[in-house]
């Protein structure tokens, strides 16, 4: 491809925009399709096209100049989901308070009548951990002994990650006998490569238990447990939730793992991003249903997984909750 | 909740509404939330708030007014992305469109040389085939036999189903000395509850094989095999890549199953669904970049799955391929 043929990309771009795109997602997608077209050139696999007579050649070239527009499309599609999705985070947004306020009594609804209980109950007791607990992948995760540090819990809240892709969620906790952070924060740091989203490592708060506080039980045994990424039976009670916030690292070169340990290790990865998407999109989102139960009936399929999973040895978990990004990442 | 506090709901989304909302989808948001408020009394789950003091309950009963609102909004969002994916599916066609044109010599690009073959070679000639086969899950399912067949596909398409949630993939073929179709398809019929995406059944056209041209060796016995759930081995070489167009079908009493098959019809229905997104969403989308061999370097990462995999027996298969869907669905 030649400097002329990238040119040649941008007038059926400008054809394009005649379908519907303003000025600005013109620009956007002119200068989304001029990175693309570049980048087609230096990744073009030139011993493939060697191979081809000089007419396919060409008409295999002119395939990619019309891939680097598809691509640009792309690209300008991105940017205005990004923005559809930033409108409504910004909608749902004042819900999400007024639901705080609500349940940590710093608000007051209409029709209160005068109570027996003295100091009179305050907000919706121990919301959070029953709304955690009502799922069922969560309540797997959920111990006695978490849930007498979850009723602690004031607010759940999802967020992106300024400075990477991928999202945060903070776990909001009131003084409590347990530890002395008031935030519990768990980061997935997600590779975005325009095709696949693929979880990169996750990252969770140090959690300052107070002296003789820390519910996880044996931790130095567990530790070495996960990071020799040994599987962890579901039904073993001594798993607490609060491993959540502790995810195994993600050796720098993981070709150094043997099948078994990079198998473990997939499988603690995909838990681990399990847990974040039910917390994410199920439970921040519909906190209320899970509390009264009303939510367990969208889960009564039993998990039959993903698209997106079939083999098992690997180098990275990959999510499918994009809906335009490609389903499997396979060897 | 009674009829005051369903109106109640309105003047709060009209509120929201300043927030940037259009007339139009104002008014399709109030009625979402209106529809929402009234399946939520319906689904409310009575004995949970009888426990809860009337106070707590009061408060309980105006977060699923909050709730309402919410859900009103999801569905005002759904309705805004689709629009968004329709206006770039009219913009994808036209390029889909010349490419098919080039592939098959139907139009011709500039720059063309006199060619030595007689009669010259037209459009890309194994285009198709080629592009499936450099992508390493489907290349797994496609035999020898299979690639004699592929070489006569002429274009693959994506639709969404008209009448149904879920996708078509169409295959159209030349005319080839294997079977007398046109056009395979590919139906993949999703439920749709706003939360889950999940796969209810696919279905597949029935291959009209000219007399001795079936490779689908031995079909009877592959037949039992698959209506027994068996698990079929990915090395073996008898697999068939269309086999794709006989999915298995899924038992209306999925509980008459042991958990043997219901894992076996998991694992078959999850691969057929890997198979249907990688086509939809990585080949078709760039069809190019597999026939080069471009694409190839995006899928060098191991798959890891999906964060939605988990458990193995079950009754559905879920995707996650809708980045606003809830991540997995368990029990």
């Amino acid at each position: 491809m030649t400097d002329t043929n990238e040119i040649a990309v941008v007038p059926k771009i400008a054809d394009l925009t005649c379908l519907g795109l303003s000025k600005e997602e013109n620009n956007l997608l002119i200068k989304a399709a001029m990175k693309k077209s570049l980048s087609t050139v230096e990744g073009m696999n030139s011993v493939m096209l060697t191979t081809l007579s000089p007419n396919v050649r060409k008409r295999v070239e002119t395939l990619q100049e019309i891939q680097a527009v598809h691509d640009g499309l792309v690209s300008a599609y991105r940017v205005e989901l990004a923005a559809l999705e930033a409108k409504y985070d910004s909608l749902y947004a004042p819900l999400y308070t007024k639901r705080y306020e609500i349940i940590n009594g710093i608000s007051e609804v209409d029709g209160i009548v005068p109570e027996e209980a003295d100091p009179p109950v305050k907000g919706i007791p121990e919301f959070w951990m029953n709304a955690l607990c009502s799922n069922d992948m969560l309540s797997c995760e959920i111990n006695d002994d978490d849930k007498e540090v979850l009723k602690y819990v004031k607010d759940i809240k999802c967020s992106k990650l300024e400075d990477a892709n991928g999202f945060k969620l903070e776990f909001y906790f009131d003084t409590n006998p347990f530890f002395s952070n008031s935030v519990l924060s768990k980061l997935y740091f997600m590779t975005d490569d325009e095709d696949e989203h693929t979880l990169e490592k996750a990252t969770g708060t140090v959690i300052n238990w107070f002296p003789g506080k820390n519910i996880l039980k044996a931790p130095n045994v567990r530790e070495v447990e996960r990071s020799d990424y040994e599987e962890t039976s579901d039904d073993d009670d001594e798993d607490s939730f609060f491993q959540f916030f502790n995810p195994p690292e993600v050796p720098t070169d993981i070709s150094e793992l043997d099948d078994h340990k990079a198998a473990n290790l997939q499988n603690i990865m995909e838990r681990d991003l399990d847990i974040g998407f039910t917390i994410k999109e199920k439970i921040i989102t519909k906190a209320i249903l899970w509390f009264t139960g009303e939510a367990m009936d969208d889960d009564l399929y039993l998990d039959l997984g993903d698209s997106d999973t079939e083999s098992s040895d690997g180098e990275e978990v990959e999510n499918g909750h994009d809906e335009k990004a490609p389903a499997a990442g396979e060897v």
